[in-house]
């Protein structure tokens, strides 16, 4: 008998007929014998709403008014899922973030979570209920309702199976578990049986949506077994866990992330002298503005070149921050280009492996695409090519790091 | 400086310009220097969105549930109040009927409040801010949220501001306060600058529908003056006190309350033993029956006749339980009649006066109305007649004891 904590996301519990299946399947593990704590979204659609009707009000909703509001879509499809499990014979209690109690910090609307009081889940456990808790939310230490920002249910879910020492951690979503890549991309893509925290984190900040990266963080920290599989299919999923190095085998590669969403600025002739990264970025981070990718490399004449990558969204803003620094440091240009994309293999066997990005760089040369950014991690190396190669490129890495499932015969 | 608390219900909040208007009109209170509790329900239509969707999972949600559920509407409400005071330069903050705390007993969905706590409401008045409470609901002493049931953001509203000792509870609707009967009836009938609690009471429960009677009940134990209220027309309103017998002018009858929801049953030939009355009103009270008047008259031959009215909704179960009783007890038949109206003369000068049902029955008499039942109270007449005379009976009782506007010259 496992106690495991199962999360379901909006469009799992979009509607009413989605509710009954979720039922139906926590009935399922429910009458094979195991505790369970539920962790609900809002039904998909509805937070926006709510954020809609605030933004009526103003433009800028007072963040502690705002978390009081958007905090009731989760609150109705907790109660919801409750209810048709109570409707299956299933005997179940619903619990808002204020109820379990989930402490918070004060940030509202981007609230973190600091301490779970376990005792009423582990009473109604005791009684054969199944817990429905509100994802997404929590309260502060002076009864103010928060919430911990988009897509924070992932996090409430890893945060209860850690306070709970739960067996598992369920992350159910759209997708049957982690692929090497994206199967619209790369056919051959193939479902991991398994991967590692750090993986799954490199894999998911570079653009594989499956998981809130806090959440997985949260996972790695607490050592929560993590598993993300598909709300109505059948399947094993994909489980996260931590690299135990028992298998030998393992490839070297686990997977290929990519990113589209990332522009480019380079400020140009940078006088070469200590402090200049900082006169070049802090502007961009008090206009906060997230860099990802950050490169500087050797100076020639005392002057150097200095690129970074930001969202997209983020471009024209970054780029008028960027212009005023340059007049001031005395840069020589700035220019820009939004037409890149990021590419990255990902994977804790590259630790051990010496040429992984040669092998990753001669793959991209053999289909004649230019790499014009290079930066690499412990296991990860990414690189930013012109956008129109995306597509070729992840499908060159795919095959010569040896992820392509097996052709099937007779297919 | 006055402590008032505001009450607006789900038309005054049903839509962002509504709330807007709230707004304008609570910060006209606010900078004439009044301290103010605002109490919000739902947005109108939002309370039975949330029930629909909890009966598509089931025809009898689990009330604890249900509660969960149907809290949000408010919850909602009071969030978009604070914003739209706060972006009007008027510190506000919203409260959960839990976040008060509001103890209601655990009558999940027809909760009563046992106890307000008012510290942080006193605080938040002390640091000048405008405290946005979501009416209807509570938290009992588990934590468990609880709803006062349809209407209850009225006693919300009387509640806090008995709690406060406030100086007035305003309830605002979509009427400028009491009238001596239905305007849309009699179009002489006159706004009342003033009305007792026990009036009130009983104009309420006649089918003046514009306060919710557990409110009126509540206002009249702790001697909260209260007072109606038109949303978004100017006007003194009517004041809702205690009889203070100041005024020797005090007209004998305060208003003409009528009703056409109600349903007549009459068993007749009953043995006249003790214990019959039980033995006929017993089941119906067991099948979840309410009855409103009861008449029975002195008995001839050994049997007499029962007479009681039930709701029009409740008259075909009605008849089915009282025919099986009467079969029991030996009855000679079962007759009813769902074509009545029930018209009352309301007024604490009548305690005083005697000869006021006279004037009553001769003014009915004068149209040639037929009284089917009379019962009676300290303050009010009631009789049921046959409900195509309704109108032809409120008008030419409202002349009768001059309640009609004076005509006014010239128009």
């Amino acid at each position: 008998m496992a106690l495991i904590v199962q999360k379901f996301g909006g469009t799992s519990v979009g509607t009413i007929e989605r509710i009954e299946q979720v039922a139906e399947k926590v009935k399922k593990f429910r009458e094979a014998g195991d505790d369970l704590v539920v962790v609900l979204s809002a039904m998909s659609g509805e937070t926006n709403r709510l954020i809609d009707l605030a933004k009526q009000i103003s433009d800028q909703p007072v963040p502690r008014e705002l978390d009081v509001i958007v905090s009731t879509g989760e609150q109705v499809t907790i109660a919801l899922l409750a209810m048709a499990l109570i409707k299956r014979g299933i005997p179940a209690v619903s619990y808002t973030g204020n109820q379990v109690r989930i402490l918070t910090d004060s940030a509202h609307n981007k609230a973190r979570i600091l301490q779970i009081d376990d005792q009423k889940i582990r009473g109604d456990l005791k009684a054969g209920r199944v817990v429905v808790v509100a994802g997404f939310q929590g309260v502060d230490e002076h009864g103010n309702i928060t919430t911990l920002g988009r897509g924070g249910s992932d996090t409430t879910g890893v945060a209860l199976a850690a306070a709970l020492k739960a067996d598992e951690c369920q992350i159910y979503t759209d997708v049957d578990g982690v692929y090497t890549t994206d199967p619209r991309v790369v056919s051959q893509a193939q479902r991991l049986d398994k991967i590692t925290f750090e993986e799954m984190l490199e894999m998911a900040s570079l653009g594989s949506k499956v998981l809130q990266i806090r959440a997985v963080e949260f996972a790695g920290k607490y050592n929560v077994p993590l598993r993300v599989l598909h709300s109505f299919q059948e399947g094993p999923g994909t489980l996260i866990t931590i690299d135990e190095e028992e298998s030998m085998e393992q490839p070297i590669i686990s997977g290929i992330a990519f990113n589209r969403d990332e522009a480019k600025l380079t400020i140009r002739g940078v006088p070469d002298t200590p402090g200049v990264a900082f006169k070049i970025l802090g502007p961009i981070s008090a206009a906060n503005i997230e860099v990802d990718m950050i490169v500087q490399n050797v100076s020639h004449d005392n002057t150097t070149d200095f690129t970074f990558t930001v969202h997209r969204n983020d471009y024209e803003k970054a780029m008028g921050v960027l212009k005023t620094t340059a007049a001031e440091i005395g840069a020589r240009e700035v220019i820009g280009d939004t037409k890149i994309a990021k590419v990255s293999i990902v994977g804790v066997g590259m630790r051990s492996h010496a040429g992984v990005a040669s092998r990753m760089f001669e793959a991209l040369a053999k289909e004649s695409i230019n790499i014009q950014m290079i930066s690499t991690s412990e296991i990860k190396v990414s690189v930013v090519i012109e956008e129109k190669y995306l597509e070729l490129a992840v499908r060159a890495l795919h095959t010569a790091f040896e992820l392509d499932a097996p052709a099937r015969q007779g297919e």
